[in-house]
């Protein structure tokens, strides 16, 4: 990979992901890809990886968008897997509205996973295409009133409970914390 | 990236997905990359993109395999969505025994998607996870005796029925099919 890539943007500049400003939620960044803590994580650890420049499809980005964003799952995955003591990941790309996407704008899923930490090994894809993998949802509670919203989870038995929206400082923390855990991952 | 991906390994090389070889179902390849059809894809066009080094985790991968085997998935998914007049695609890798990998060589699934093809969009996932998506399985099956074998679908009302792996003369013939179609496929 070039080295032009790992060049981050400039400081202070606001980030996007799809229509929203998510500049506190990104933890590492790269000239044409960026990756963030996610509003309603499936599991602890699920983040995003997304190409900077706000597309919808994967065969919108050029070619060396499409090695950057991959080459940044491989780098950020081998991270999360460390950090949150995980034995594999699921890697998913929802790409097109008929495939599950909610926010048009290129992004994976990377989700550390663990033995027996869902009921079954699939729930996560369920998950991912329920309620609480409705992004558009999620960061849209977030902007239009920052408070919480609760709702009935389609699968309480995953928490107990009904899961509820993060409060952006229990986003930002985590963001810092992955941000100083990428310092020192290798690039390659 | 490099013109030097782009030169097929020698003609009559086995190739192998896993444990098994599968060369005749590879309908395209880079030097590091293969495309192949799969045995009981979980929708038509149901492919899989593996690196042609039969290691199990992406984290095992060079970076150099990484963009290539993502370069290859867009341009065979762009491929596949057109053959197959889709609207969507779903990418997975599941990347780990914990994370639904059955067999121990890294593999992307890229699955044409169109609207109401399932009954709903995340069924794609169940099946995936499912006994349909078990391709250590499903080749096994293939390898250890060339039959069919019928058993019991978790998800009857996909296709109204029990499903069997494919003859192998399907798969060749759709291997021909799309190898085809990636001739005429732009390379960026």
């Amino acid at each position: 990979m070039s080295t032009d890539n790992m060049i981050p943007a400039p400081k202070g500049a606001p980030i996007h992901f799809g229509p929203f400003v998510v500049t506190s939620q990104v933890f590492y960044q790269t000239a044409l890809t960026i990756a963030l803590v996610n509003l309603k994580p499936i599991l602890p650890g699920h983040v995003l990886v997304s190409p900077r420049r706000v597309v919808p499809r994967i065969h919108d980005l050029t070619p060396a968008e499409t090695s950057d964003l991959f080459q940044t799952v491989r780098r950020v995955g081998r991270m999360i897997e460390r950090v949150y003591d995980a034995s594999s990941l699921n890697v998913a790309v929802q790409d097109g509205a008929d495939a599950g996407q909610s926010v048009p704008h290129v992004h994976a899923h990377v989700i550390p996973r663990r033995r027996l930490d869902l009921p079954t090994t699939d729930a996560v894809y369920e998950l991912l295409d329920g309620d609480e993998g409705d992004l558009r949802r999620a960061f849209g509670v977030l902007r239009d009133d920052g408070t919480e919203e609760r709702r009935r989870s389609r699968f309480p038995a995953v928490d107990d409970g009904e899961r509820t929206p993060r409060e952006m400082e229990e986003m930002e923390d985590e963001a810092a914390r992955l941000a100083r855990e990428m310092e020192g991952e290798p690039v390659d």
